[in-house]
């Protein structure tokens, strides 16, 4: 951590491979400290200079007059491993490297990461292939990102941390063309050693910094981000994340039919929502929403007011905001009687919202004052401001009244800037203003401002304490695909409801199995070689003491040509009917770790996605919500007028699940209940089919 | 349509109420039509004045020197309604009325836009409450836009029709910023007189006009829009709209269920669909996707190489088009030889897409090669480049190589500019290129273009030739809801098959009808009182002759209790097993007319939205396409196995359901088979239950 800090904030900077010629990529980084008021000591280094810009310039890493806080090395990548190694040697705390040609560059790249790895001992590395990093509170631009170029660099309370140099760049001009302000922006891109989820741990203690956004193309360390990511929730810092990856085939093979179903990145959303971190659903939206978070304004409910002095432009967010279920009701009487008293001619539309001032709204006094009504209000919780033409020639006249209006309220003020006006946006977002250019941004902004609000609220998530099976216990059971039965009599060792089975061998174990269950049973060909029984006529529903018999005997021959061998054992059961059949499936992402998922039956699992997941542990909150979350949910309680299903039982069924799976750790990879029979309240669940993949 | 072409192209020009003040909005149209270059005659009227601007002024509308081809009012509105009498009457084609107060300002204003609409006789009239219209091509000026004061507008071949004249600017100043050109823009506003569809009928005999962008709020004349929409489809030139009123509430109280599925902005996108119009879903995308189509490159296949030197920005580019399901493949061995040859360095990477130059990107004369050689691929069929940090200093760059490399190729190619670098936006888009900031609106852009490529190939919608029942049969038709029996008796007339059936008032009868209709029947209540029978214990299954006396008995008392009333007559029915249970359903929609709307049993359909929407009429692959939309078509189709379901059958059942509403014309209100059991192939259809509302 302390030597995170020393590069963050350095008082003495290394620059290996300097150039004197400020056009050049190595000339860059020394060219942008000065530019940008770095005040600290300043080390070129490169043997064939003496000087550069006035400053002395060593020959070597070995003739440093000091050991210093931060190093950044521009030479190609075969000498930055060489100089890591002897500024590691000499006990520097950390040091940047921008070249290229490591992991990202075949076979020899891999080598050469690895072989940097190994040289920077206890030295901590940001890179390779990094832009480096910049901070924007104290002044000091470890980089040679482009973008450096501009002359005035707003300082803010907004971090990046960004997988890539090129994005890093990206948001940091289109934040300074936007008025928008940061505090640090680091680019990770190789993590051959420091990587987000460090950048997420030290930004969360920066008091410079109150939001943190960030570009993701994958993790290298699951369980470190989540750490660092649940620490900036307790601090109240949200994070929003934009994560690339959306489009990976989400489609995998899989024993179970779970793995298929939780596509990757739909998995991602169910992480980054149990950490509390907004996803960006847009690029611009990785600027737009931190901005809007960083206002510290809370959005306590639902209501918003849309004040304007040009009507489409006013529609057009009214109809944004309630495409993201946002409520526009018109002002109340004495919200209506207020705004009446500002005198704004005949044609303002005061009964309707948007709130349309005309031509009044272009004066600056009513404009503002138009503006403290409508955030006094009881009426409304936010209020959003469109800023029409005559923001092109009069860019200050929102910029002014958002900034003198807000003052006694905490109620979120965004402007939307309707036609092209840079000055008028610039203006607004310099002045403690929030605004936009697109309607859709003022929509997902107040999403996030309505989900932070809701962060603070939410319960982190509980490690289950109960046990069922000793680690001896764990460790003796087999490898590969458990049967139905195998699977089952492991299901209900942690408390799952199964049906009442029998494994029989021949048609005279058969009746009297089903003469102990019945009156009504099912009978199932049992082997671990077929999971997808129905395929092969393995499953006779509806059977008696005196049908059963005979059923064996053809399915055993169905089943033989079809599955091609003769099947040895058959499962009779229980038949249980009613209810609803769900889906409760467990599977391991290689990236996120362990998973549920709950369906509703297996069409509307399967072909209407009609699913839910959580990544364990889970608490009984959850376990619910995931219920709670199915568009079918609704048939589980009393649709039209049917009974009740055994909610509560579900809920228990499914955090037994949820422990078998916790208790089994890795040795689970697969588990999968299917279907899952809900009966009406008070008669409980069922595991009435089920599959295991052991490890 | 002469009036609507002198109105969009005057010889001469009358400003009614001119000032010579061109600060005020009564000063601007005289100084931006001489600002943008209009040769024509121009004649302020002013008793105020005798000259403004070196131009004679004219006391009075009979002062005139002439009659004008077109009129600009400038006047309030009840001035304006006296000068649009005048004008009107002295033989003026067209006039363009700028005032506010009519229909948008309460009980009084609509009393004075009927007023206006008296007034103007003969005479069309743009307006009231517009902004004007604006001919790019002509340089002529008609509007008193803020956007105006821009020096230059740059004349291109995109189409603005708006119903907000707020829009118009935003949307005008947006895209000169952009490099972006116009060939007409016009606030229809409160059409009084000339609506939307009036000016795309007008524009696709437009020879400047390539692409049609449409702001929408509201259709007054849905027909009119219909066949003006048809001729621009049909004329090959692409209509992108953004209608607002996604977030109308889609639930209506209607006695079927069809009415509450179809919310009515979902109908919107089907009627657009079924038009072959493009619905732009940001803000942006209105601009964007008509600059994209205006190209007129064709985008034949679903395969785009990334060109980049900047890693992260062409994974976001990947990822876009990804989650809308393009593909990116590497380059293939003979692409990846040519790149090879141009001597990238060893850092740049060829053997995936995104292409990534690296620094070598830089150099103009490679950048342009590579596109080319992507461009003559046969790997691809559009490419999109990166501009990086390089394009702030170089703006030129990369509208240069697009310019010259795309000459001899009629693929797509698009540009994303990362960082903030307007300048080079600018020169691209103004160099036959086609450049974005947004990631998305590349992947937007390429589906706009892809589905400009199907549009016309697309069949019009086909007239039902079929004719079951005589006007007179039509006009004897009750009114009010048909009960079960009535409904289903109306839809075999057409073709439709239903369930063999009988009602009856006793148990006497009910057992006599069980003999005939058995083994075994269905009985239901029979009233048209009561609509959903199941809810009132009105539906017993599964019965023969010997048990449906006592079910009738039984019936008889339930529902006497739960409904309030002793029902007098019951259906006895064939029951009909197997299958897949379908809803079909009619309603007439307000704005948009007869729509008919399919979907997947009760649960599907209704909690999971499983539906598909066609505004009638329907041709036979529409119906067919219909079923194919539906999530659950697989079920349908031999899902997992399962025997397929006669889907020639359901065809027919639906065109045979759209042939009675397109007969019965607006004596059918609305209508609905629930279920409709769609059976094994060669088995056909049966409607089961039907309910039916006529006018």
């Amino acid at each position: 951590m302390d030597n995170i800090s020393r590069l963050m904030n350095p008082r003495s900077v290394a620059v290996i491979g300097a150039s004197g010629d400020a056009q050049k990529t190595s000339g860059r980084p020394i060219a942008f400290l000065r530019k940008h008021g770095f005040e600290g000591r300043l080390y070129p280094v490169n043997p064939r200079y003496t000087e550069i810009d006035g400053l002395t310039c060593y020959p070597s890493i070995a003739a440093l007059p000091e050991v210093p806080d931060a190093a950044i090395i521009l030479l190609g990548p075969e000498r930055a491993n060489q100089a890591v190694a002897e500024l590691a040697a000499m006990g520097t705390p950390a040091a940047i490297v921008l070249a290229g040609g490591y992991g990202e560059a075949g076979e020899a790249g891999v080598a050469r990461q690895q072989a940097l790895h190994k040289a920077r001992g206890n030295m901590r590395i940001l890179g390779p292939n990094t832009i480096g990093l910049i901070n924007l509170t104290q002044g000091i631009t470890l980089s040679a990102s482009g973008a450096l170029d501009q002359d005035a660099l707003r300082a803010g309370n907004i971090a990046v941390i960004s997988q890539s140099g090129g994005i890093l760049g990206s948001l940091l001009s289109r934040g300074a063309a936007a008025g928008i302000g940061f505090s640090k922006l680091v680019a990770t891109s190789n993590e051959v050693d420091l990587d987000v989820a460090d950048f997420v741990d030290y930004l969360v203690d920066d008091d410079a910094t109150e939001v943190i956004a960030l570009y993701l193309e994958g993790l290298r360390d699951t369980e470190k981000f989540s750490r660092a990511a649940l620490k900036a929730r307790a601090a109240g810092k949200p994070i929003v994340v934009f994560k690339v990856g959306r489009s990976e085939a989400g489609a995998r093979s899989a024993a179970s039919h779970t793995g298929a179903l939780a596509g990757a990145d739909a998995l991602y959303d169910v992480y980054f929502k149990q950490l509390g971190i907004v996803r960006a659903q847009t690029f611009a939206d990785l600027l737009d929403l931190p901005f809007a978070l960083a206002s510290r304004r809370t959005m306590a409910g639902n209501r918003v007011a849309i004040l304007t002095s040009t009507g489409g432009a006013g529609t057009l967010i009214a109809d944004a905001l309630g495409a993201n279920g946002f409520d526009t009701p018109p002002p109340g009487e004495a919200t209506a009687a207020r705004l009446r008293d500002l005198d704004l001619g005949d044609q303002a539309v005061l009964d309707r919202n948007p709130i349309d001032l005309t031509l009044a709204g272009l004066q600056p006094q009513i404009m503002q004052e138009a503006m403290r009504i409508l955030l006094e209000s009881a009426d409304y919780d936010a209020v959003i401001s469109v800023v029409g033409s005559s923001g092109v020639a009069r860019p200050t006249l929102m910029a002014d009244a958002i900034r003198d209006s807000q003052r006694d309220s905490s109620k979120p003020v965004l402007a939307y800037v309707s036609p092209y006006a840079p000055q008028a946006l610039l203006r607004i977002n310099s002045n403690q203003g929030v605004a936009f250019t697109a309607p859709e941004a003022c929509a997902s902004a107040l999403l996030a401002l309505k989900a932070k609000a809701c962060i603070v609220q939410d319960t982190p998530r509980a490690q289950s304490s109960r046990q069922h099976m000793s680690a001896e216990d764990v460790e003796q059971l087999p490898s590969g695909t458990l049967d139905e039965q195998q699977s089952k009599a492991l299901f209900t060792r942690f408390g799952v409801p199964v049906t009442r089975e029998q494994a029989v061998a021949d048609a005279g174990e058969a009746i009297e199995a089903a003469r102990a269950l019945g009156p009504n049973v099912v009978l199932k060909v049992l082997s671990e070689r077929i999971p997808h029984k129905t395929e092969v006529g393995g499953v006779a529903l509806g059977l008696s003491e005196h049908s059963i018999g005979q059923a064996l005997d053809d399915m055993r021959g169905v089943v033989t040509q079809k599955a091609g061998f003769a099947p040895e054992r058959f499962l009779v059961q229980e038949m249980v009917s009613g209810g609803h059949e769900l889906i409760l499936g467990f599977h391991r992402d290689p990236q996120l770790g362990p998973a549920l998922l709950l369906g509703m039956g297996g069409v509307s699992a399967e072909l209407l996605r009609d699913t839910s997941m959580r990544l364990l542990p889970i608490s009984r909150n959850d376990a619910d919500a995931m219920l709670r979350e199915l568009k079918t949910f609704a048939l589980l309680d009393g649709y039209r007028g049917a009974p009740k299903a055994d909610v509560n039982a579900l809920v228990d069924c499914i955090l037994a699940f949820a422990d078998m799976a916790t208790t089994l750790g890795t040795k689970l990879q697969e588990a999968e209940i299917n279907p899952l029979r809900v009966l009406a309240e008070g008669q409980g669940v069922r595991a009435v089919d089920g599959l295991t993949l052991l490890a």
